[in-house]
């Protein structure tokens, strides 16, 4: 057997080290559990996926797609997100199920990364999609339920942005008709949040006076429910209209769940992914320069896979959300050493059981009468103490008493 | 956009629709939650490694490993297993940390498969590894946790059959020394349970008769407690004499676990996996013909990077726990769907949120007095009943009552 040379692991890829494997691990079960008890169920799909199929439809772009190749010659893609493939569940065996639809996932993720921008090329998500109703409350609902799975997860100070594709599209298109670069090019800029980029387009463009003012106006467009008023004034565009009529439906129900306090209105936020239709948003917690969690709406995805259906719904970036709350172990966590000699080893190892079943960490050990005399010493008068590199809170001894 | 021309996904993967996905995942938690109740840390590894170390290390043949070239032209392999990552993780992110190590995981692995055979090409393991610890207290430990990871993953009727790669090494040893073809093919018979082709191979070799008789009696070497008895008389040869020695040893901790009753001694048991240097084992459920769980120890395989240590462990294969429990909705799931209207949606919404807080699955909706009317008298009287679909125990109105 050839000697491996290197210690390494791929670049952009990582390694959770116990504290850090589990907290990731409860991040991902609160979430989920949090997700279950508003109804929505888990599906778990393969991460190999065909690319002409799940691949196209996907809203990486396909420079960053992780491309393979079966024995067959047909190209692979490892998933760059769940959404195309929970459309692809949802249009085939799930074609009988009614609607809506409430799914949920955890899985791993993967771009294919220029390695020196040291990105990450496999990364975690858990999510929902809430497919098959097109209401306003279907997207108050994700939002939401976001709100609830990031406090689920351990996140309390966030604010989550929300905005509609269909303002700025149906603004742009009153405004800059028929000026598809234009257009482009200032939704590139509010896409990297580039609010210098977008004045000085706009000025380039030479529009009157007015337009002009509408267009730099909408920067400030970031707020509360007083924004919907005051976006409903900025545009006559029946599509911007509708999109704003949305947001403020939206904001009643959210209003009704309670968790306006979480939420601000930001019309300039355009999605990260090119495919969405309707409301996105973004969850930005305190300390951290990028989303949490993001989402949206997506009416035109699972068409492309036979079953036309309008659909929302969020991942949430449990990575960048473990980076937040950091991976310390838990303090508080009792361990228990049971040392032990062969003449105390049953009762030791029944002992063990009767505290794993309660719930107790028990680690056992089998020492000679020295050792076992040592480590109590150690143990006494401790609220916790290391042996062999791991931190224990109560040392339990099972060897024969005395010289019997 | 170019639109996807099939629904299907690569051949050898699968999808889990939501209850066996829920169930799956069920089956892992409560493994894990097993193995943390027994000291064991979880820790992740990437889902890519270097096929020029970890590869390389692997117990997979070559042939069946999952290849990608990554933008630099290196050779990328999608983990076959979890045990030669954390073999690399041991040597290098971990290795200052003092022996024994206790760790856990639970990831899905890939096998590049015959696409003509119907074999999986990505699955699940569930397992732990044991490293820094070469005495037969460990491997009974490692046995004893995975009869408690079964247990409490629901798997109720199952046995754990325990070999040793040294009583057959040593007594090949003895009998058949320099044979080398010879050994290996009555290995290859014994890996793959071809008893017949065993007996064959035996008569063809034509041995002496005590010989003979001595390879041929192995094959009833399979029992209690005794067998490590009848061991010892078979073979004068050292090796052979340690490695049952071990195994009586393991008995005795095994017993003093009081998990002696899913054990049994099974000498011509060879694991899969070529690097298994000491005790290996598999564990069969009642009803299905493919291990569960295998483990065993392999003392060779962290030194190839670097840190020489003694290391044991097994890994459960969830997704055949999945198929032999089976992947039916828990019964006696509590799921109440809330309706309201506009103007009890305030209530409605804080309703959902007490009851999901106390555990309940709750899904919300806004209906039409109407709906609502047909919904309660759906519900009323029944234990459970269908909505769009999913299948409810309560309905719980919140409309405007009466005409006001």
């Amino acid at each position: 057997m050839s000697k491996p040379k290197v210690f390494e692991k791929p670049i952009g890829v990582k390694d959770y080290l116990p504290h850090a494997g589990a907290k990731l691990r409860q991040i991902e079960r609160q979430a989920l559990a949090c997700m279950q008890s508003w109804g929505y169920e888990q599906i778990i799909t393969p991460t190999m996926e065909y690319y002409d199929t799940v691949g196209v439809a996907s809203s990486t772009s396909d420079e960053k797609l992780f491309k393979l190749l079966n024995k067959r010659g047909t190209t692979l893609v490892l998933r760059s997100d769940m959404t195309a493939p929970i459309a692809r569940v949802v249009a085939s065996l799930l074609k009988g199920a009614e609607f809506p639809l409430r799914l949920s996932y955890h899985a791993n993720v993967f771009r294919a990364i220029e390695e020196e921008a040291g990105r990450e090329a496999e990364f975690f998500q858990t999510g929902v999609e809430l497919v098959g109703d097109p209401s306003p409350e279907a997207d108050a609902e994700v939002v939401a339920l976001a709100i609830a799975s990031l406090k689920a997860a351990g996140v309390d100070r966030f604010k989550i942005a929300i905005g509609h594709v269909g303002f700025l599209n149906g603004l742009f298109q009153e405004t800059l008709h028929g000026l598809t670069d234009a257009q482009d090019g200032l939704k590139s800029c509010l896409l990297s949040r580039d609010h210098v980029g977008y004045r000085e387009r706009l000025k380039s463009l030479q529009l009157s006076e007015p337009v002009q003012r509408e267009l730099e106006g909408i920067l400030r467009l970031r707020g509360g429910q007083e924004i919907c008023d005051q976006a409903l004034q900025v545009s006559r565009d029946a599509t911007a209209q509708a999109s704003i009529q949305h947001l403020c439906e939206m904001w009643d129900v959210l209003k009704a769940y309670g968790v306006s306090e979480y939420v601000l209105i930001d019309l300039t936020m355009i999605g990260d992914f090119s495919y969405y239709t309707g409301m996105t948003f973004e969850g930005y917690a305190a300390d951290l320069g990028f989303p949490v969690v993001s989402g949206g709406r997506y009416d035109n995805l699972i068409q492309q896979f036979g079953r036309p259906a309008p659909a929302t719904g969020f991942a949430l970036k449990t990575t960048r959300i473990l980076e937040l709350i950091g991976d310390d172990a838990e303090s508080g966590t009792e361990r228990v050493l049971i040392g032990y000699d062969a003449s105390g080893r049953a009762k030791a190892l029944a002992e063990a059981q009767r505290l794993r079943s309660e719930g107790t960490i028990v680690v056992t050990e089998k020492m000679s009468i020295a050792e076992t005399d040592q480590t109590a010493q150690l143990a006494a008068d401790q609220q916790s103490w290391t042996h062999k590199g791991t931190v224990y809170t109560a040392f339990v001894p099972f060897v024969q008493q005395g010289g019997a």
